[in-house]
């Protein structure tokens, strides 16, 4: 399938919010379309937890990509007119510097050396990829889920960086409930002794003994998408579907509704294809973002901080994890700081995940605020 | 603190409804108030999955009880006017015959060769125990998030057994949302390797390797709790408040926030306090209880062939495990089957619990209820 990554190598030392620095440290991406001559038509995407930065497919990567009906020519993010950018998080496994890479102070992977990571400087790595690539400012900045903090982070660390700004899905910092489940995620890796404080197997190593917390990723990837999802929207999917004899396994306690094969096929999807360690690092670096802590406690006072020209904020009624009343919480603030803001509120049954799944709305939405830049 | 418990021999054989059957099974339940000349004034509680018989305290018993503000004399459960009865589940460790329990057959705890566990096995131990207290009818059948599932098995599996009932928080049937979390909750401990198949250690035997799930109860737990809870009463009472450093772990990843530190203290209580192989069996059969394989496949045709007076439906807005909605659906399948129905939607902020801790909200209801029978 090709690989159409490209790779940023980050000033050395690259200093991060909380006191550590990486060196030799690097950011993949990958990039669609043509930049103009004026560089003025730059559309930068940042994701959510565990996504690549293969947002779409690629001449050299003909794989679809996590956000394929959105983005290419003709379709909402159209590759036509902009120069679409998507950057692997920094503390991803994806091809950017994680804990997974080898700490060149060492020669050995970084694993819980790695330094304390925030969304601040997910955000910071992710700007000089597109300072690197000779943007001044971005037509428009999309965050999607956890990249909707990072890009909030984005805008306020570097004020004219963007024009306008998509926000999909996301929050101005984490709430208790956010705070809740990712702290029980973290906690099954954590506790799994396959972890082994973080000493397991990255890759193959026929001379160690292949501990890999594989338990503690199934259960926070299954825990994940319970909320990524709704309620509804499993009412109307599984209802009390039961398996077929054959498809259950003869575990005692084992899979017997169609509810609980489709969260068995995310986990088996998830693990073994994320770093725990690095799963670890940006689930908690999502937990301590907060905008609040650039507007005295306040998050409308630290919204207040953002400069740019037009916004739209986007969310779902069934999203649990990031509720609605987040996303007009950022909405209003936007709106209070100068911008002219659009605010969509959706009713895609999907929740959390509905941008990643009821792409004719989101389409429709992104689409429409993108032509009328 | 004394024990206020008293036993009930069931039947032997006890025959279950997926075919299985115990011998010398036993049910534990407590008892408040005086049975009338008339055996007309009895009121049967039936509980969550955790919750023993011991709803209040009691002379013989003065520790409080899981339901200590709601039942006493002049309290919204009158024991002043009401025989008060409660029922520890059939398959709970709190007293009753469980799968920690001696299987006679063997001499040893039954384990995994208890039988299949229903709700209906616990509702028709349940209506064993009332009638061997030579009551023919209750005034009044009262069932809490899991009992009111039984609750539902115990009318309709014994048509004429009461003349009221009050369903708390509850379902007519486990949606798909609920199978997934409590999936996910039997997962945790399954996977757990302390629990060794369910041959941990039961009791402390200095002679075994004391393998016990303590991490996969902790996380059980935790996620139950989650949704147990809401978002919006966690907002107000735990915002992003962090711990001070004293009160954190020195463990990477450890606790930070209050939330978490909430969480844990909540896992410390429930550890070793329930016995893991009890949890699962009647976690399942919540899975299982389904009112509509009672009415060709309609929840309104299974609700239909329940047959009473009178009844309060309760449900609160905020309750993610068991949706307003189910409590809707009882309300209108137990009005078709023509009894007078009041049905109670309160916004309480608590979620799930809401009814172990806005007392004064269900107080109201329940104790309007009770004195207008």
């Amino acid at each position: 399938m090709g690989d159409a990554r490209r790779y940023f190598e980050l000033p050395t030392p690259f200093k991060m919010k909380r006191g550590g620095e990486l060196r030799g440290a690097r950011v993949a991406y990958e990039t669609w379309g043509e930049l103009d001559a004026s560089h003025g038509n730059a559309v930068l995407i940042l994701t959510g937890l565990s996504p690549s930065a293969h947002a779409a497919s690629h001449a050299e990567d003909t794989s679809p990509g996590w956000w394929e009906d959105m983005i290419g020519p003709g379709k909402a993010i159209d590759t036509a007119r902009w120069f679409v950018i998507c950057v692997n998080s920094l503390g991803s496994d994806k091809g950017s510097t994680c804990p997974a890479s080898i700490d060149p102070a060492s020669g050995q992977p970084y694993r819980l050396n790695f330094p304390e990571l925030s969304l601040e400087d997910v955000a910071d790595a992710a700007h000089a990829v597109v300072a690197g690539l000779g943007i001044a400012q971005l037509a428009c900045l999309i965050g999607c889920s956890m990249g909707g903090m990072s890009a909030l982070a984005y805008m306020l660390l570097h004020p004219g960086s963007a024009r306008a700004h998509i926000s999909v899905d996301t929050a101005p910092q984490a709430q208790p409930f956010a705070i809740a489940i990712r702290s029980l995620q973290r906690e099954a890796i954590r506790l799994d002794p396959g972890w082994k404080d973080g000493q397991y197997a990255i890759h193959a190593d026929p001379h160690g003994d292949g501990a890999y917390p594989d338990i503690g990723m199934s259960i926070a990837r299954k825990l994940g998408v319970i909320t990524y999802r709704s309620a509804m929207e499993w009412n109307g999917r599984f209802a009390r579907i039961r398996l077929d004899p054959e498809q259950r396994d003869d575990e005692p306690f084992g899979r017997e509704f169609q509810v609980e094969s489709y969260l068995e096929g995310h986990a088996q999807r998830f693990v073994r294809t994320f770093d725990p360690n690095s799963y670890l690092y940006l689930s908690r670096a999502s937990d301590w973002f907060d905008i609040a802590e650039y507007g005295h406690g306040s998050v409308h006072e630290g919204l207040k901080r953002i400069h740019i020209e037009r916004a739209m904020v986007i969310g779902v009624s069934t999203d649990i994890l990031f509720p609605l009343q987040q996303q007009e919480e950022i909405a209003e603030g936007l709106r209070a700081a100068g911008a002219e803001v659009e605010f969509v509120a959706l009713d895609s049954p999907q929740g959390h995940d509905a941008f990643l799944v009821d792409i004719e709305n989101y389409s429709k939405a992104i689409g429409g605020f993108l032509r009328r830049l």
